[in-house]
């Protein structure tokens, strides 16, 4: 089936994308079909508002990741940002730029997977901007969440005292990247190409469908630990520390021997006769959540399931370090983006 | 001068764009430079959401474009959305994507746009994401505004005997798309080529520097007039009558010779031979508000500055039509984007 977009014109493919949009917050007032979205939350709630822009050839290559995923994705990593800050989502808007060579099953392929994010997450989709492109795909979505009044979790709490934590494990989205690569390389050409993928499916997986750690948030809560600073780890462990560290007017050392890291993304660094520990600080895409805790919680925050501490917080004049397996002191970089 | 932007890196370039954002609006706790901007509105206020994205060779064309006020038409027509739900825009979070040709002054330009933009209308820039893009420019801008709790004006609330009121004039910005694509094709070619808008100033004003009717707003509260339905007029007159009835459930009717068109516009028109009706019905971008009042408020809406009754609602089995000078009857059709 193949429906071109123009046979239902911009009005009739918006009708059809966000056809039965459940509503899964008392907050959604209006949805879907007016100038704006209407959200009213409970009193003595701060609204927390995020956005992020994924673009066709730089944030995704159609070749091998499916439109379901890259919405997916797309809703995932937005998520992700209101969870760095103690909050909940609760509603998303998604302007989509698409090019003719798009069709109208190919975008509800992506709304499936906006569908299902939002599902897993309780988020309600209530608006948007469709338009055409003439350059690939471009996916904006920004998301509006909530937290109790004064209880968001800024980058600029730490102490130079707090012990630094992360949950999950590092670098496996980006060593899903280079696989991906590899296996689109290999298909160069070929008609009947089969990409392996055994015994990496977890690489692939964290690349191509990333969660949110909303579970950290809970289990944070149940825990009665209140973290003092907070972001998640979009661009890399390292770029992310020096944000917490510039915000808070702190520096930091980290262990490298406390760095999580996949059984699977240390044998794929060694396959590709890659840094594993450089693929762990700088790769970006993990959408773990780093933050900080005061001393007093080191035991309560040792207790809690996939958060591991891996380091601690220090004097702004001590800079930003990772201490390697022999004690020598490595300075911390940012990456940022590298396309422009 | 023309600094790279990669001799910044990203988060230099947030830094430089972002530097000294004022603080307009009680309701910004945190701006740039966290996961989420947190905002904190009065209680009893509903939250308005509304998403707008521009992209090059779609919505705009850099060769006769100036950046500064592609900037400011990218927050004006999001502003004008939260108008046209009764509401005040407070803060607006910007999605940009720039290909390796831009500079850092480039963007500075836009930003000055964006910041011009947010100061006439007091709204807050609070966050966004820069990235790069294989495609030239990207603009994902967000706004969030706020309404008293429950006043929402919607499309959907129009009766079939409302009367039918728009602001300001119409077709006057597609009048000057023409224009400046006019003066563009005799450009070709020509090096010191002088582009002649003499006497058509407000058509390329009312296309590169559009306003949003706060103004408008403002009147129908001090005259005390709730409009029952509204939208902006972005697409077009006809297709956003038609949304109106659509969300109404009503039929309506309006009349060719109550359309405000201003003489430059229809100067155009002659000119370029074209249809003066269809243009001010179907060419868009003219950010006027659209919005139906009861019967009973006709005095007092005709005593408003700058609003027009252009007609009135009726049943919905009468469909929606305008009413041609000599009484014909032609039924309205929705332009929706033309583009794929």
């Amino acid at each position: 089936m193949e429906t071109e977009i123009s046979s239902l014109g911009e009005f009739g493919l918006i009708d059809r994308l966000t056809a039965e949009l459940p509503k899964l917050n008392d907050s959604t007032i209006k949805s879907v079909g007016d100038d704006a979205a209407v959200i009213r939350y409970e009193s003595k709630r701060d609204v927390l508002v995020s956005t992020d822009m994924l673009l066709e050839g730089i944030h995704f290559d159609l070749t091998y990741v499916p439109l379901k995923h890259l919405g997916y994705k797309a809703a995932v990593v937005n998520f992700s940002d209101i969870y760095a800050m103690n909050g909940t989502p609760r509603q998303l808007v998604v302007g989509l730029g698409v090019s003719t060579r798009f069709t109208v099953e190919h975008l509800e392929e992506l709304y499936a997977g906006l569908r299902l994010a939002c599902e897993v997450y309780g988020v309600d989709l209530v608006g948007g901007d469709t338009t055409a492109s003439r350059a690939g795909l471009v996916i904006s979505a920004t998301v509006i969440g909530d937290v109790e009044e004064g209880k968001a979790v800024h980058r600029s709490g730490a102490k130079p005292t707090d012990l630094i934590c992360v949950s999950g494990d590092l670098g496996a989205a980006y060593m899903g990247l280079q696989l991906l690569e590899r296996e689109k390389a290999a298909s160069a050409g070929q008609k009947d190409f089969v990409p392996d993928f055994s015994g990496k499916e977890y690489l692939v997986e964290r690349q191509l469908k990333p969660e949110a750690r909303r579970d950290i948030i809970k289990e944070l809560a149940d825990a009665g630990i209140t973290p003092t600073s907070m972001i998640d780890v979009s661009d890399g462990l390292s770029s992310e520390l020096m944000h917490l560290c510039k915000a808070s007017k702190t520096g930091c050392r980290v262990y490298e021997d406390r760095i999580p890291i996949d059984y699977q993304t240390a044998v794929m660094a060694e396959e590709l006769n890659m840094n594993l520990v450089t693929a762990a600080m700088n790769g970006g895409e993990d959408y773990e959540l780093l933050f900080t805790v005061p001393l007093t919680a080191h035991e309560a925050v040792s207790q809690l399931k996939g958060v591991r501490v891996i380091g601690h917080m220090s004097p702004e004049d001590q800079g930003c370090a990772l201490i390697g397996r022999n004690g020598e002191e490595l300075p911390l970089k940012a990456q940022g983006f590298t396309h422009l």
